[in-house]
């Protein structure tokens, strides 16, 4: 007699298609991440050449930005195309609404870009005002990015989305420095309160760039390492330390300007390398838990079929009631029999087994995802706590980080840590 | 001209949609958290009428038992029926893997309780090896119900889970202290291994009862003040008292253990008035969740077709890019504009401004997620720490548990702290 009915196994089952479903989601959300990182990678590119065309009053890389605004439009078609395939086919299909709500801010963005680019190529716009505008969409584009790697479900590729986004937010930041460095040349000297953007620049590079290499693999990590050893990151090295000393505001060549420029853009060229390798890892293993996933359901439905069901040595049947390697009643530990209804069963395995190897295989990955998802949840903290001191004291964002790492540092702790105090601290709403 | 696509539109609608779907899907859930709490009660019921006979060999309770048998049966034909037509129909409709698996384990525990029922009556099993078996039924119930408040995308929702999910632990605590406290009446002497465990279940309940009634609300607090204040629950404060009293192991009546049993189980009768509150409220929330989002579904479905796009002051369009209480380039807050483009924005309402107030909506309810969800993470923290424990030091649960409460003493601290760091402080596989 079989110690399961039809419906059981039928929910043992439909666990193995719930992961499979959950993993084809997260297969579709990757592909969309590395659309966006493609877009984002193109408008990094469209804001850098839009400040040299500005600074110049148009006379300068008049050709290029039109180049580039064509590049910039292939990566947004190829987005788009992507999202209304991916999302839109049934009309009201079921998909995250973070995701979906994060999506549609994006969008909203893009769907205006072309007027900024009408702005710049009339040079109706600030190379200030226009840095902020694309700041503000790649902003909203690594939003989704994040959110994504937010509502992932499984471990193996949850990590993997932490590591590239921070590795963009990274990269992002090294875009930020390049303009205001840009900025400092071109008006011939720095000040304090530039020189302090800049570092602070340079610190949340680093941040990002920590918690990317805690997530990355060996190769990207390697890859990394390359980029640190490029002459441009040298070259840039020399540069942020000239920089410093003009903190008191010493006249210095406006030429240097382009200098810097060239050098902060091939450097971060150089990271688009992992940033491929990055994106690249993500389709090969998307795929691969994929086939797993898959792969484990047949052996599951195989096994089903030749199942011997065994009684346990006391002539009962194998099942949680009768496993004394299940807690039951507190503190009768002492009661527990010794040997476990598991032993010798890996020749003629249970439905039993199977249940157990299924659940001992959803806490695992409940686990290692919990684990993942700790770097995503720490980012979280650091911007509510970030938003709560902007409100509560009237701070600017920088400000805001800058109280928040003082404190860590003064006591000793993590930023995350401070975080999570600041916001625990502050009753809910 | 509109400062928004096709596309885009689509995206902000079927973030709703997706809002609507998760609605739908945790109210099915919820439905099938409420067939299990019934179950898991007659469950309890059956454990005690099933220790009164095996007790007397057969003697008393016979009639009882078999009643009581019929309305475990009723309750799992219900849920039964129940999980065929919710999770079934389509053969392979995307679930949530966890707790579909979880779902698998307790049915097949449900398969065999018959065999149960059969050795009970043939009084073929001890009154111990019974209550094992119901308590680990049970367990494999609870942890269904915990992966639904797990699960669960709603903070409303999730905090009155988390409180339902509490007080049936609380209440499992003490079905079992009654089952511990009855064996030290009937063998007439309790002795020090005995008491602490009475203490560890009382400790137990007191913990969850703390967290059920965190989350729940001000009628079901005064429900539950009610049942402290009952005559039933005074009565077994004082037998507690007694049995402190006699951990030397002197000699005690041993028909007190009727006196014990009847008071402990009309003190645990009493808890399913706050039970039964609890699944109706869940009931109504759920109604209410879902009506508020489709409300807010017809209201951006009218509002999109009435919106008049105004530009901001700048004339430029209403969008994330030109929107400068959006962050964007670091340390440039300096040079924010001051007006908000928001500003007399109630009237017109603008694409935009639904955009904003869906993303607002959005972080609000994640944010509210993550705080109702602290409590279910350090119960997987604190389960966690008390596995790692038991593997390296060879420790039964409760000496796990005993050593968590101690150290959390010692350094005063809250025990998922110090979970924490156990857990924190071993490298992951």
């Amino acid at each position: 007699m079989p110690h399961y009915t039809d419906t059981t196994k039928r929910f043992l089952l439909a666990a193995k298609y719930a992961e499979i479903a959950a993993l084809e989601q997260l297969a579709a959300n990757c592909r969309l991440v590395i659309s966006m990182t493609s877009l984002i990678h193109q408008l990094q590119r469209e804001r850098g050449a839009s400040n040299v065309y500005l600074a110049s009053q148009g006379q300068r890389f008049s050709n290029q930005l039109q180049a580039q605004h064509a590049q910039s439009i292939q990566a947004e078609d190829t987005l788009k195309s992507q999202l209304n395939a991916m999302y839109l086919n049934d009309a009201e299909q079921a998909g995250n609404m973070r995701l979906l709500g994060s999506i549609a801010v994006a969008l909203q963005g893009m769907d205006n870009v072309s007027f900024l680019r009408d702005q710049i190529k009339a040079t109706k716009i600030s190379a200030l005002a226009s840095t902020q505008a694309y700041c503000r969409l790649i902003n909203s584009l690594l939003a989704v990015i994040f959110e994504a790697a937010d509502v992932a479900g499984d471990p193996v590729i949850t990590r993997r989305l932490v590591a590239l986004f921070n590795f963009i937010q990274g990269k992002e930041f090294a875009g930020q420095e390049r303009a205001w460095g840009a900025i400092g040349f071109a008006e011939t000297h720095f000040n304090t309160s530039l020189c302090e953007r800049l570092e602070h620049l340079q610190q949340q590079q680093q941040h990002h760039v920590d918690i990317f290499l805690e997530f990355c693999d060996e190769h990207a990590r390697s890859l990394w390492q390359a980029t640190q050893q490029s002459d441009a990151t040298q070259q840039q090295a020399k540069l942020r330390a000239m920089i410093k000393q003009l903190a008191d505001g010493s006249p210095i060549d406006g030429q240097l300007s382009e200098i810097w420029y060239d050098v902060a853009s091939s450097r971060i060229d150089g990271m688009q390398n992992v940033e491929e390798w990055l994106t690249n890892e993500l389709i090969t293993l998307t795929a691969e838990r994929l086939q797993q996933a898959i792969k484990s359901l047949k052996n599951h439905k195989k096994l089903l079929q030749t199942l011997t069901e065994q009684a346990s040595a006391a002539d009962r049947p194998l099942t949680v009631l009768f496993d004394p390697t299940v807690p039951g009643l507190q503190g009768s530990e002492g009661h527990r029999e010794t040997t476990s209804p598991n032993n010798g069963l890996s020749a003629h395995r249970s439905f039993y087994d199977l249940l157990c190897e299924q659940s001992e295989h959803i806490r695992q990955m409940s686990s290692e995802l919990d684990a993942a998802r700790q770097a995503i949840n720490e980012q979280k903290t650091i911007d509510r706590a970030k938003l709560l001191l902007m409100q509560q004291w009237q701070l600017t964002e920088s400000q805001a980080y800058r109280r928040l790492q003082k404190h860590a540092m003064e006591q000793n702790l993590r930023i995350a840590d401070i975080a999570g105090r600041v916001v625990n601290s502050t009753p809910a709403r």
